[in-house]
Parts: C-alpha cells; structure tokens; sequence
C-alpha cells in the first residue's frame, strides 16, 4: 500500500446495540490502516446522529439515511469523500443500499448474506461490473490464518483426491423462544426466506467452497422449525454432492442448545484428511493414514506464506473472531489502497469473499430452502454473473 | 450372582488372527465371572486346535466344528456343560451357529450385525423366545458407564423434549485399497449386503437408541463406495427422522483418512444438551442455554447407580473398550447366573442389547441400504417379533 | 467516558520491526476510544521518522527523541497535546522515559518489566504520586475476561480457603541459539539483571497475585542458563510461601522446546480448584471434591459484570491476546477520561495493573535472582511506596 | 511362552473391600495367561475365606495367614503349587511378606512403595539376588504402550540431550478430612513416613526414570499437610538436578480439589520435547522448535515395536488403567514362563519394574521427606544392593 493517508470509510447500519456493526468498526480500526469518518448507523436520524457522536465523528459526516450519505459522499472532492462503504444493516437492506453506493462509484464491503432474492444479487454482480468499483463480503472465517493454510494445503495435492467434506455450524442461541421478538432474524421482512441457511448455512457453504473450491452439484435440504411460532426455519441438514464425485453432510442449527458458534469443517481426501474448528481457530489438525496426526499452529514460519500473511502476533497468543474479520477488511483496504496509487494489488490481498461469492450463497439460500419444501434433490449448477 | 462356581462358555470362532475373537475373550475374563472352557475356533480343525492349545483347553472341549459342539456340549450333564456359547465369527455364521446352539438350549452372545437378512434375524427372535434362552448382542458401546449415564439423563427429563440428534462414526481404516482382499467384511458372501453399515452404522443406530429409546419414523441415506473394486458401500450419510419429531444426522465411513473409531453423539433437547466420544469414553458434556458447560466424569460418586455399576476403577483411572464390552459379558453372565439360582436378575444386570435389538440392527441395515439405492425415503416402523 | 473526542496518546519504542509496539497499537485502537497521534518509535530519528510516515501522522509529532516529545508535547495548549504516552522500548528504557513523561505531567502506559532496578521502580512510585498522574502497567494477561472472572470466583470465597498455586509459563522460542545476537532480552545492557524472570516470570507472578490477592512470603528459585554462551538466565523453576499458608510452585522457561506461549494457572482452595490456560483464554474451569467440573465460557450472562465489562462480542466467537490487551488500554483511556471530565472512573475502568503491581514485579525478579545465585530462600515481605 | 499351562499364582490381601486387589485381579485375568488359585486374602481369616469363596477357589488353597500359605505352597509339588505370589497389602506387609515368599523360592509381584525402611527394601534386594526368584513391582503407569514409546523415542535420541523434566501428580480425593480414619494411607503404622510421596510421589519419579533413565544427584522437597490432624503429609513440590545437568520440577498432591488421577510428564531436550497425561493415555504429544506438532496414538504400526507388544486392540479403541497394569502381569509372566522352560524372556517381557526400582523408590521417599524436614538440598546419589 503506498498512498500517503489511510483508507477512509463510511457505514450504513450499526446503530447503537447494534453487535455487528461494532465488530465490522473493530475490525476495520485494527490495523490501523482506514478510518471511519462518516456514516448512516440508522434508519432513525436520532439514532444515527447518536452514534455519531458516541464515535467522535464530524457531525457534518453523519446522515440522516443513507441515499443521503451516498448523495453527498459521493458529492465531495476525491480526496475528502470516503473510499468505500461498510454495509452492516439488516439483510433487507443490503441490496438497495449497496446498489446507491455503487452507482456512486464508491467501493463496498458488505455483510452478508448478500441480498434476499437472488436477482438482486445478481443485479449486484452487475452493478459492480458496470461501475468497477471493488467489493468485499464479509465471510469472515475464511480470514482465519489456519483456514487459509487449509486452503493452500487442499490447493497442494496434500489431501490427494477429496472424497467427503463435512461441515457443521451448531448454534444454541435461539433454542429458548423467549426473545423472538426482537430477533430480525427471524423476522421473514427483514432476513428474508431464511432464518438459520441465511445467517450460518451459507457461512457454512462458503468455508467450504473457499477451502476446496468445490463447486456443488446437487443438494437434499431437511429444513426444521422448532421454536414455536417461528416463520422461518432454525435448523437444517443437508445431503450434498460436490462435483468429482465429493460427498458433504451440512448441518447447521440454531437450536443446538448449549452451543456457542463451533463451526467446524473435516475433509478426507484419498491421503490425508484435515479438521479446523472455528472455536479453538489457532489450530488445524492434518491426519494421515499411516503417521502421526499433525498440529499446525498460528503463527509459526513452517506455514505457507498466505497463512502468514493473515498473521499478525507471534504463536501461541491467540488470535480471534475480530482478527479473522479485520483480515478481510484489510485485504479490501490493501486493494483499494492498490487501486488509488495504480498499483496491481498483492496476491493475498485479493484474498475477500467477492460479489459472486456472495450471489453462489444467495443461490444456495434458495435452492436449501426449495429442497427443504418440496422434499426433493435440487440441481445446483450455478454461475452468477461475471463469474 | 449366588452361584457357587464361575459360569462358563464355550467360543465359536475367533481362531488365529482373528481380532474380535481375542477381544471378546479378554471382555469375559476381565471380571472372574466366567471362563472359557470349550471352542470351535475356526472352520479349520487344526486352527482349532491350535489356538484350543494356546487357550490351554482341554482338548476333549476343542471341536472341529460348531455343529459338533453344540451336539457334544448338550449332550454333558449339566453340570459340566458350557452355560453359553460366544459367537464371533464372520457375519453370515452368525445365524446357523446361533440357531444350533439355540436349539439345542444354550444361551448365547453373539457378535453384531445379529444375521445377513431379516429373515434370519426374524427367526432368531422366534427362536430365542420358543427356547427360552438369555441372548446378548455385543453392541459393545452401550457397555460405557458415561453411555448409561447419558441415558439416564435423558430418562430422567434433563434434556427436555428432544429435538435433534447428532451421531458420527468415521473410521479410516479402508481409506486404502491395499488389503482389500483380506477384509471379510467387504466381501458380501461373508459380510453380507452392506460393509460400513453392518459394521458401524449399526453401532451408530443403537447408541442412539439406548440412549434416547427414540424409534425411526423415516430414513434417507446416501452410500457411497469410494475405494476401486469393492462391491460394498465404505460411506453413509443420512437423514434420520424419529418419532414425535426428533431430527437426525447420521454419518460413518470407513474412508474418513486419518480418523480411528471416533463414534460419538450428540443430543440436544429443549432444555439440555450432551454430547460423547467413544475416544475419550470416561467424560459426558452436558451443556445449557444459561449456565456454565459440565463435564461428567467416570467413577465419581455423583453420578447414577446404573453409572456406578459399570464401573470397576476410581476416577481418574482411565477405563477403556474392553472394560465396556466387558460390561456386555457381565451383565450377560449375571443374568444367566441368577436363571441358574432360580432368582430374578438385578435390573442393571439386564442392561444388555437383545436379540430384538439385533433384529432392529438388521432392518436398519437393509432399508438404509434400499434407501440409497432409490434415493428415496423409507419408513423405518418396525417391529421385531417377540418385542 | 464523557468527553467529547478520542484519547490522545503518543508511543516512545514501537519502531519499524519491533513486535510489541505494533500489540500495543493495535490494542489502543481496537475500541475507537483514542487515537495515536505522536511518536519517538526509534533511537534512530530516520527511523522514527520512517515509522511516522507508515502511520500516516502528521510528521510535526514525530520526534527524534523522548525528551524532544516530552517537552514538545508538553508546550502544546491541553486540547492539543497527547494525554498519555505509551512506553514500549527496551527494558532499560522504561525509566528514563517515564520519568521524563510523568515529570511533564503526561499520563503512562508502560511494557514490563517496569524497570531494571528496584531503586528506579520505587522512584517511579514516588514520582507518580508526586505529580498526580495515571500509570499502566501492560501484565496484559490480566486483561482476559475469564481471568477476572477466576478473580471473582477467589473473592467471593467459591474456592474457600486457598492452599495451593501452580503456575506456569513454558515457552520454547530461545531452545534454539543461533539468533542470541538479535535478541535484547538476552542482552544484560538492555534487559537487566534477567531475560526469563524478567520477561515472562513477571506475568505469572503477577497473574497469581491478580486473581489470589496473595502476597509472597517467601521464595526459594532454581534458576538455569541453557543456551551456550547466555550471561542470563533461561529457565527458573520456584517454591513459593504466600501468606496463609498458600503454598505455589512457579516454573518459567524459553527453553521448553515446542512450547508457545503457554501461561497458565491452577489454584486449588478447600472447596473448590479453577484452571486457567492462556492459548486456550475463553474457557475457565472450575472442579469440585463432589459434582462435575464446570467449563465457563467468556460472553455468557452468567457470568459477573466485571468479566462482561471484558468482552466484545458474543460467546463462542473467540477473543485473544490484542482484545486482552485492550482490555488494558481501555480502562486506562477510560480512567484518564474521567479525570478529564472531573468524574469518578467507573470501577470496572480502574482495573489496570499499577505502578505499584510493577515495583512490585522489579522485586520479584531481583529476589528471585538472589535467590537462585545463593541456593537459599529469601524473605519476600514488600511493600512499594504509596502502597 | 512355550509352557503348556497358565501360569499360576496366589495373592496376600486384596480382601472384600480392597480396591487395589481387586485391579491386581483384573489385569492378571485380561489376558488369559495366569490363573489364581490361592490367596491369603486378609490378616482376618474369615475374610479370606469369604473371599476365596467368592472368587471361586478351592478352598483347601485359601489360608488363614501369608506365613501359611507361603509354607503350604512351596511343599506342594512344583505342578500345583503357585509360580508366584502377588503381594497387595497395605505398605507396611509388603517386606514380611515378600521375605517368606522370596525364602520360599516363590517369585513375586508387589505392589509399591516397597517397603516402609531403606533396610527393609536393601534386605530385599538382597534376597532376591540370594534366591534368585523373579520379582516384579507394580509401578504400572510404565505399562502404558505410549509411555514405552516416550521412551523409545528419548532412548533414540530424537529429543536432543535432555535439559528439563516437569512431572506432577495432582489428586483431590483427600481434600475433605471427613474419612480419614479410613485411610490407612494416612495411618504412619501402616502407610510408614510418608503419604503423599509414598503413594504417587514414587509412581511420578518412577515414570522420569523410566523414560529418561536419569538419575537424580540432588533433590529439595517442600513438603505440607493441609488436613487437619494428619501425620502424615499430603501435598509436595520439589526441585530435582538429575545427571547431566537436566532441571527438573516435581509436583504431587491429594489436596488438589478437584483433580482425579492427573499423573503426567513433559520432557524437553535440545531437539524436542515430549508430553504425556495418564487421564488421556492413548496418545503422546510430541513438539519441535521449526515444525507442527505431532500426536502419536496408540495401536498405530507407525510406533515402535515396544509400544506395539504393549498393545491389545486397534487405534481407537482407548486401552486403560487396567489394560496398562495387565502390562506388568504380563511381562512377569511370561519371564516366569521362559523360565520354566528353560529359555531367555524375550527382551519386552523383562520390561517390567525390579526391586531395584522399590528400592530406588523407597531411598527417594525417605531422601524427599528428610529434605523437607530438614528444608535443605539431599544428596541423592544411590546404587541399590545388586544394581
């Protein structure tokens, strides 16, 4: 990166008791590369300009929704405007606000699931073709170090041939309805057709296909809905065939009772398997047919290079959930950074879940879902667009 | 057990070589409850002999057959006959050995999966019960002390309604192809019509069924035959659906490279979930939605007598596989023990899987297997004769 | 906190290359609560300089030395100046530095060990009560969330009364000795009289006394240099006597060959233990003479308000050593707050180790020493000035 | 073993009641080598007829004193009479008794510690040099297979010269007072000058030994008592130099609340370092400076041809305590039966502890507690009489 400032951000959602738009703020500050200098943090202006304040910001930078903020923002002179934008709304959201910031040429980074039907995701990848502009969804467990060491040692023929994948995404906030209310995940407006597939199912598939880069063929939903009055589902397991004959089970829940958030992920290959757990994540275990397993550790130089890259204190000091997310952010940074000197980005800093990422997990959404109702193999042969 | 002599058994099968064989042996002797006083240990006479010799048996006690044995045994006073007969042959014996020995009024423990078709496992039911002998199936992992205590937590109501089950049984020991030909078990003249889920698979279903009583409304399973050349699946993975609404995954392999015998379980209910490795056998996890995480921990006093009773050692002091099949060949000699001195046995000395169990194992098998020809779900209601 | 903008710091060390000052800049902005905006991060002014561009500050705040920053930044009107400087040079540095700052009236954030000496470190006690200023110490373990939950555990008396301390802190970074000449640690001009007493002792002497409470009586250290050619020790293993009769036993090394950075602690009272492991910082167990052990998990509501004041996002999304660290900086920037706004801090905001908690470490160490070069115990009875 | 019979023995104590007797049982039974036909089951001879009975033993070969057994066994004829003695009894028999048997020519297996004096444990060597009979003490964590490969791998160098030893031995079983009464452990007549250390203190120096061959040249004990009224102590720490300049921390303790059985070791060399905890025993962590972690696991045909004799079942199937313990039995067996007919044991049959090793243990004991008597360093240099 060889401009002479930080990269600066503005962000719509993450409004106050809002936890993700915290986090995408901690993330984003980590490193010390960007900073946040504008922002809508809410569909209520009071609220917005609330946060504002609470994050010392210019109030002249704070909107009172964010058609505005992508108006005005996109009005200033180069050198002042934000680069991008962080979009951490509900999932309802993210379409219509991504799709005004990138008609503004202004760069994305947005949560996901991307959107809620798969055209607008498919109009995005579009959009973001038309305009050129770089985004960035936050899949943010493929910015573990170890996930990207998996990655590389998939990539190197070490598994040899893949043969069964098995990823789990247990959860057990939601097995107690007492809350349902103030759940917007739950909420069919807001999140959507899904509930459990949308907000971990699809982090589930794209750990998956960021690891392997298998692309799936066909898919057997079982979806479930067990807290009481639920519109959407929370809890869903899957059958799934990758091409080259790769076999997958997925099953994700969010009424896992007693379970935090351990997404999990185990491949077998001909020769070697390998198993990572997003709860203990400093670690990837690599077992063998015939030798002892191997513990591979954050942090040391005996990995590869991309996992080093992901890496910022020594092994042994843990590393967490915010440090995975500040490397996607970082890696967006680190490309914009690229683009605004005119500069070709480093390899690893490509390394971001992109926009078509974002409408397979959209796809894969739907296609879950359609399984699940009519009971049935679905075909998921699917190539988004600009892909 | 009042008793005044050990009870005693003859073996048919586990000759030279054979694994399984030597462990049940190892089971029945840990306790000084019985001993091995008779055999046909091989198909081969002079193996027979042999390893009759190396058992340091009489050789008047050492057949050439199984046929042979259950006609001389029966034919000593009673006193000096064998109380029941062990069977750990190949799977496609178990049948005609059970049936004989059956029939000519010996009790019997037999290795699983019980017989090759419904049929046999069927008439074993009938014939178990038209001759009124003990029967005890080697599911050897509900002999774990851990394993009773999860049941009896679930009995007792602690996990709530149940809502989804999670069971596991990944080996890799047929990851590769080299021995192909010296695996009974992937030759279905031996094995019969499925290699991964007549070995383990079945294990799998029956854990969950002791620990849960939960029947299986429906079933869809996806087999897989990974390795060149083999006529039998070496990977399942299914959909389970259980009565009054309990989801289930459940997945085994025998490919999984690198992985041992990693049987576990995991259970969650409205209130509670637990979870269990047969790797590290000696500790139960139960976990809350509101409360910290418990691990429970073999030989401790806190936990409950059907606990305590399949215990031998103090915490700490690691009990393992053969404890826990061991607990199949007590509990089985116990039982036969009290027939003998005219007494009801004690309820904890019944706690061993029946030839019901075995039935069910059986059906299992062949409508998992019908399921992933048809790629279609079948209807898993079933009663086996005589339960 | 209820000033209008972000807590100003600057950093003396942290130059390019230096991994310490880049833990403490990441720590500083993870919360978005204080912003660096002056340095003296090298010896080297072109260095410093360096180091000030790729931060992108303003280079009129870069300085060539310590005591140009002190006494620059300290001429700058109130709302322009840093409010606190963050020390993180060599050991034998943190004097001079803190002396100058704390002279000028600028509030301390300080690496350990405090000082090389125990003169300088009760003189450092001395000149912060004289100018009234606020000083941290970074024992940044403390910071962990489920560390201040075993403290609360040992203050509401859950543990009963206290027997026995282990602690440990294996690391194995020094096994190897081909790059002594690098390592300042090792280097008695820069690191004092004690590379590993020193460098790591410290945290877990410090750790036992956060949670416990308990101060040393006395002492009796075996201390050991490994690495050919090293004037200071490498490894040091210790009986402690804290008052009560609490007995510990403390072992530390950088010669344990293939271990990380493994702090860890068990404290075992009349009623109750607890385990703390620093690579594994979100889990803290709790065992019983009569019921299962517990696993606490960080981010749950059941835990005390002072481990949620810890903590950022929700449980099982792991947290590590920078959100630990943070921790440090956030109660130091919250408390400097308040003394800006003329309030009370917040109790939770005053949980940051001391200028006393770090004479108290420079003790340590040299006790220890003493210790260890005269095989025989010594008295640790210690009171700092204004303790 | 090319004998044509089992191996036979008798045992003194291990009465109703007696845990200790009961696992001496077990692990002579597991394999099938050895039958126990005689016994002198409790100083009390209705116990021992109690027991004989309930064991199933002819009662003319159950006696009402170890001295008449010892005299009754060895005028049978050398068919029938026992080839060895298992001794189980509380510390202070184990001399008396394995003094008439070892008179008698009978061979011996002990329990440990040894004996209760350095004199008793000296005559004892001597005595079995003298009658040259086989005597085998049953330290029986060196039976674990991965403690046999933990050798292995020091005795071929892979960890480098050693430099540092860590073994501990934290049990919580006496950290209530409420049964002391009960404990003959706790009694001085019975359990002689030492508790703690008599009873695991010498199973964690035992197990250094074993995998490093070192011997101790210096050694410090801090002794305590926690319970109230106790005579003996409960918790130790001690400060080990072995040979060669190797450091070593040894810590052991009944009143760690909360710990079960939580023997383990970590060896560090100048290569790598190795890890091992008897709760978990089927695997062994082994650690270098430059390269991931290894876990070897038991059973596996990767590990040495030691550790494989030492093994029953396949990977994954979790041997234990008792499986470890049959180790010993076994080995003394079959060195008994090699020579009954007349040949060499085979190299891992003599793998078992000598009464060198008692006395070893017996010397350590004493040497540890006149250390923390005295709060001074012992010398701990020893040769044992026929060492």
């Amino acid at each position: 990166m060889s401009i002479d400032r930080k990269i600066r951000y503005g962000m719509v959602g993450g409004g106050p008791g809002a936890f993700i738009g915290e986090v995408h703020r901690m993330a984003a500050a980590l490193d010390g590369k960007m900073e946040l200098i504008a922002g809508a943090f809410s569909s209520k202006p009071e609220k917005s300009r609330e946060m504002g304040e609470r994050l010392h910001l210019d109030p002249d930078r704070v909107y009172d929704s964010y058609e505005e903020m992508a108006e005005k923002e996109s009005a200033l002179p180069e050198n002042e405007r934000i680069d991008f934008v962080s979009i951490t709304t509900p999932n309802f959201l993210h379409y219509p606000v991504a799709k005004v910031f990138i008609e503004a040429g202004i760069h994305v980074v947005c949560d996901k699931p991307m959107t809620n039907t798969i055209e607008e995701a498919e109009e995005l990848c579009r959009l973001v073709e038309e305009h050129d502009v770089i985004f960035g969804l936050t899949h943010n467990y493929t910015g573990y170090p170890m996930v990207k060491e998996a990655k590389k040692i998939v990539d190197d023929g070490r598994l040899g041939k893949l043969r069964k994948v098995v990823v789990e995404y247990p959860q057990g906030w939601l097995s107690q309805s007492d809350n349902d209310d103030e759940v917007w995940r739950l909420d069919p407006d807001k999140a959507g057709i899904s509930s459990c597939i949308g907000d971990i199912g699809t982090h589930a598939e794209n750990l998956v296909e960021y690891i392997t880069g298998l692309q799936m063929e066909e898919l057997y939903a079982d979806i479930n809905t067990f807290g009481e009055g639920r519109d959407l589902e929370d809890d869903a397991n899957m059958l799934i065939h990758y091409e080259g004959g790769v076999q997958g089970v997925l099953h994700v829940s969010q009424i896992a009772v007693g379970e935090e958030n351990d997404l999990n992920v185990r491949i077998y290959g001909e020769k070697a398997g390998l198993e990572w757990h997003q709860e203990n994540p400093n670690y990837l275990q690599v077992k063998y047919p015939d030798g002892a397993e191997e513990i591979y550790k954050r942090g040391n130089p005996y990995l590869s290079d991309v996992a080093g890259a992901g890496n910022r204190i020594p092994p042994g000091h843990p590393e967490g959930f915010i440090e995975a997310f500040a490397n996607i952010y970082s890696n967006v940074a680190d490309t914009i950074a690229a683009r605004l000197a005119g500069e070709e980005p480093h390899e690893f800093a490509q390394d971001f879940p992109t926009v078509q990422d974002g409408a397979r997990g959209v796809h894969f959404i739907h296609k879950s879902i359609e399984s699940g109702k009519n009971r049935r193999w679905v075909d998921m042969d699917y190539q988004p667009p600009g892909s």
